[in-house]
């Protein structure tokens, strides 16, 4: 059975709704973050990056948001998460995907673990001062040039659809009024009325 | 026919080797990244990020690195650019490509492209001077767990593998000895000597 290391509420959300909109069978085990769960030597040895998520499969250990939706949409084809079968479709769920991964979360990253990149305490403080600027930058390019509505993707549901949501819900610590963003925001509303996110977000929560 | 709009030397290299080694039919137009063509109306409406690499199909754009790969792997089949045929080796590709694009290429831009994340000079010196530590920190990990070898996912050369070298290529620029990583360093020169790498190098660098 696949196994899903996941933090509260971290960007492993996006895989914990995706196996829960793909009726997956799973366990979902939560590492305690903020204790530094994740840097401890059990952990390291499935994911030596020390960071959320990880999937453990019976073929092996898979990390990295966009690697891991993949691999649970094509190994649950029934519940297609991937749109037409399409090598340019696929294209551009991969491109948003990337998006997500290498510059927005990368910004709002800025403000928690800006320790990645320096220890400069005044460093630091400028990197966080700089976050809402920066990730509202990005929320308005994916409002008003990427999403394509009512899903990201349009009218398919796809693994675009919970990872934006998930990113989409850190924009009140980042003191940014979600509002400002109209389509983002209904998503984000719609997204939470699905069973397969309350479920997931329950289980987080619990 | 594809238009590939790429910056010389930049991440954007590993599309063009991908495409030389896929045995696609394509235009190559290079943008002039320290001018700023990038931020042109003109590419801007192709891609309102303004950044490298853009790939024009008949079916539409698609942007990020690791989009463009699988999208020229996948519709060059014959090429055999991503191994087995199988979602968890896949996953894999995936998994290796995400940590480039979100960790390995973000912990670089911290040296010349800090202006993303903040504008106060004594910030953006204090993430300079961190760049040799943390891109280091990535190959090491790439060194000792994640490159399998001879290639980077084992016997079959996949879109990793131009990936790793384009990135690999900036080391010396973020002033760490390549030596200190033999396996990646012994992959970058066996890199340099196939004839599409070549190709692709002796265009950007026309």
């Amino acid at each position: 059975m696949l196994k899903l290391f996941y933090g509260k509420g971290a960007c492993s959300r996006a895989s914990h709704i995706t196996l829960e909109e793909a009726g997956a069978q799973f366990e979902a085990i939560r590492m305690n973050l903020k204790d530094g769960e994740q840097r401890k030597p059990e952990y390291l040895a499935l994911n030596p990056k020390g960071r959320v998520p990880t999937l453990v499969t019976d073929r092996g250990v898979l990390t990295e948001t966009p690697a891991v939706l993949v691999y649970v949409a094509q190994t649950h084809p029934q519940a297609n998460l991937l749109g037409p079968d399409d090598p340019f479709a696929f294209g551009q769920i991969q491109s948003f995907n990337s998006y997500l991964c290498s510059t927005v979360h990368v910004a709002h990253a800025h403000k928690q673990r800006g320790a990645r990149w320096t220890d400069d305490p005044a460093a630091l403080a400028a990197l966080t001062a700089n976050v809402p600027k920066t990730v509202a930058a990005c929320f308005e390019l994916i409002e008003n040039e990427m999403f394509k509505g009512p899903w990201v993707m349009g009218d398919a549901f796809t693994i675009c659809d919970p990872y934006l949501f998930t990113l989409a819900q850190w924009l009140e610590s980042d003191s940014i009024d979600p509002k400002r963003f109209p389509k983002v925001y209904d998503h984000r509303n719609r997204m939470s009325e699905r069973p397969a996110v309350q479920r997931a977000i329950a289980r987080e929560e619990a």
